[in-house]
């Protein structure tokens, strides 16, 4: 993903050694052309495996989820972050800390859209200590469906979220590896 | 939108007379190749405007304004419900009432993302009684720019969202009206 990559050096901001700012591809926007490219490399490199389905998080996951889901042809299902349904028994929910917000928040499906018959791959936008990724891996684990791997557009390699799911099992692909912020520079592996 | 319908017939659920859910095709998830639909049945109509961006709300709003962008070839921009940026001066915020959340919510938008330069198609999935839209064209007032349209998927014409913004003077194109909900039934305009 050299576009992906030439991207995030055009339009990323290095907030500190920890944070990197990506508002216009991934947070706050996205640039369709681009985003369905990644969603073609996701469906490219899981072709071999059975998917029934993709999930994200919301809100960032959404565009690149979305176009995985689209090349894939299977729904798309997005984990709510707080409860705005109206019967906690409808739901599958897990409590995570969230590293943006500096807080817990509940991660939320409705139990109708994922069932033990599914074979689901999760799409998320960036992972950094992995909190959110593993909240999705276990609300598939309470709904007894099959994990069929994860994709992440950006991996934060000097953060721990990415070797942890893949000391769990996981297989796990990431677009663009980010091994250093240090001194407002993006340095990629 | 005739699939849009029987979709909704086949998948939607009648909370009560003001409440359709949604999740499967809209509120939790997506059909991608019916959103993709959407999004090209909204470059089609607004395809005479001038539009260098498309902006929606987080969450429900994002795939179809992904398509919709997509189709456009423009950058898509999504509003965040709360404040998750670093700095006030940054962004452009605006206090709604949240219909389904029964609260207040500050909408943002990163003051990069819209100039006075733009020409902005909002895309949104619902509109009931119009405040998260009315919240999204005052923010395309506070930044300078024009609106070009507002396109909404589903249309509840009981509730006064969509003549509120006509009699505005804007420009909304919705897929499905929806004329009533009594009695657990959809009933289409």
């Amino acid at each position: 993903m050299d576009l992906l990559k030439e991207m995030l050096l055009k339009e990323a901001t290095v907030v500190n050694s920890d944070v990197l700012k990506v508002d216009s591809l991934l947070n706050h926007g996205a640039h369709p052309r681009l985003t369905m490219e990644m969603g073609r490399e996701f469906a490219r490199r899981f072709k071999g495996e059975k998917i029934t389905k993709v999930v994200t998080l919301e809100s960032s996951g959404i565009p690149v989820a979305f176009c995985t889901a689209y090349e894939l042809d299977v729904p798309l299902v997005f984990a709510r972050r707080k409860k705005t349904l109206p019967d906690d028994e409808e739901v599958y929910s897990v409590r995570v800390p969230s590293y943006t917000r500096g807080m817990m928040t509940d991660l939320i499906i409705s139990r109708e859209l994922i069932t033990p018959e599914d074979s689901v791959l999760i799409i998320d936008d960036i992972i950094a200590n992995g909190d959110a990724a593993k909240g999705l891996v276990r609300i598939i684990e309470l709904a007894g469906a099959c994990l069929a791997g994860i994709g992440i557009v950006l991996e934060k390699t000097f953060q721990t979220g990415g070797k942890w799911l893949r000391e769990l099992g996981c297989r796990v692909e990431t677009l663009v590896k980010i091994k250093s912020l240090e001194n407002g520079q993006i340095v990629f592996e």
